[in-house]
């Protein structure tokens, strides 16, 4: 907890960057150092993370990004993100002669072997998530054979299946919430004879959702006025935070940058005490930063 | 549909003896016959089926009932009942030289033989029924660790479960409903990080369900006054149907047999309309004796 003017602001008990995204920084940043006077470039596909602002300072080290595996230059060093990649960009990568260093989460790692071991022994693989993220479509890239899979978002989408198989295996999104994933089991439970449900949500990111809900819980005995998010506006995990909050009836303000901050001064008329949260993928600096600029507003 | 005097009944669309019943207590009469003139004994451990009414007529046609294995003497012809038996009696069966007929219903058989695979594999094994159910004792007698096994009534049960590893198989009595199986599950998501979910429910138990929610849903439409549910008061599978109707808003009786109609012939004053059910272990000659004397109330 921290005071200064009339604001009271009061962290959640985890918030930021997880275990997972940190180590990914970490190695992008050791590999822009190490590479540094060389002549070989360090690239990623894709934003290494879902946070403009923490992408712009490895931008400014010098790291490339690519939209796709194809516009990435022969013999390159390729940092491969948290959300981790198909088998197929891994094989063109391979292809190329890059030299890839695999940061990818060793929880997503988890659900992609998974993916891959039980379509192996004929499951039927059930993804739970965001069809157009790119964790979900780097664990769909591990199934052997992408005819028997799909993906869902929700318990709704799930009695929508068309059952093709007798056993299903039920592979989350590492962002999940649990509630879901257990919805979701609930449905296919009456579709498929035999469902493995793996549950690869992430603990860090349970922990913050944890966070997040204590806050919303403890808002009336604690006087909260709101809930400030920090956090990128297209990480999925910040915008579960979000959710939760709201749906524990917190009044909360999502900002990516302190820039955002000042244009929503006006949020923060009348208000003297209001939490803190900020998604996975969310840098520390960037939490100082704000915390610092809102007690000045 | 039937009519006499005032008294219109509407049949469940699915009632009475389901295949696994109807094939074992067939399996007793064979043998029974085949015996007739034979010193070998036929016999069952336990009840044959949770109806003493069919119980009567087939002990009249020479069944020997045994409390337990002990008591069946050596040499005797012994019929497996639908339920099934754990592994030990079997092998004790061996070693006192019965004649095995093994009779135990193929959905059981399925449910005892995942127990054992999936125990062989390192699952924790979860049985969701009645622990004193003779069919969750035989499957349980499956499971290659009984440590490493539990038996829960519900998701309540679930809740309170410790975890003693990481993989975990439910495995569900074949009369549950699949809406308990579900929210089991759904519980159990959380608790394990791997949850292999074994639908064993049978479809005969559902479909007598569905029957008797169909009967309630439409109660209203219908002008049902109530319905007569026909069963043994042992029965897992007919104490289900009479739970479902109550639920459903349905005033039900449930009884036995012909004494019992007549004892509550006051229930049907002023009853125009009502719906028969019958549990899965009703034999057919019942349902109709009971059905014949309904409408001379």
């Amino acid at each position: 907890m921290c005071r200064a003017n009339n604001l009271e602001l009061v962290m959640a008990d985890h918030a930021g960057f997880c275990f997972g995204v940190k180590r990914a920084v970490d190695a992008i940043c050791d590999a822009l150092k190490e590479n540094n006077n060389k002549n070989k470039e360090v690239w990623t596909i894709g934003l290494p993370i879902h946070n403009p602002q923490e992408v712009e300072r490895l931008k400014a080290m010098g790291l490339k990004v690519a939209n796709s595996v194809n516009e990435i230059p022969e013999n390159a060093k390729v940092l491969i993100r948290a959300h981790g990649e198909p088998l197929s960009v891994l094989n063109e990568l391979k292809l190329k002669g890059a030299e890839v260093v695999d940061t990818t989460c060793p929880f997503v790692s988890r659900a992609q072997g998974l993916a891959a071991d039980l379509s192996k022994q004929g499951y039927y693989i059930i993804l739970l998530g965001d069809k157009n993220h790119p964790e979900i479509q780097g664990i769909l890239g591990h199934v052997i054979d992408s005819n028997a899979a799909a993906v869902i978002k929700d318990d709704q989408e799930a009695k929508s299946l068309k059952i093709l198989n007798n056993k299903a295996a039920l592979i989350s999104q590492t962002t999940q919430q649990e509630g879901m994933l257990a919805a979701a089991a609930g449905v296919l439970v009456s579709k498929f004879r035999e469902l493995h449900v793996c549950n690869t949500i992430c603990k860090a990111t349970a922990e913050r959702q944890e966070a997040v809900r204590a806050l919303a819980e403890d808002s009336l005995n604690n006087k909260l006025d709101g809930m400030v998010l920090i956090g990128g506006k297209a990480s999925a995990n910040t915008g579960k935070l979000r959710d939760i909050a709201v749906n524990g009836g917190l009044e909360v303000l999502w900002i990516e940058d302190a820039v955002e901050l000042e244009e929503n001064a006006g949020w923060f008329k009348n208000k003297s005490k209001i939490g803190i949260a900020a998604g996975a993928s969310t840098p520390e600096w960037l939490i100082k930063e704000i915390c610092s600029k809102i007690v000045l507003i």
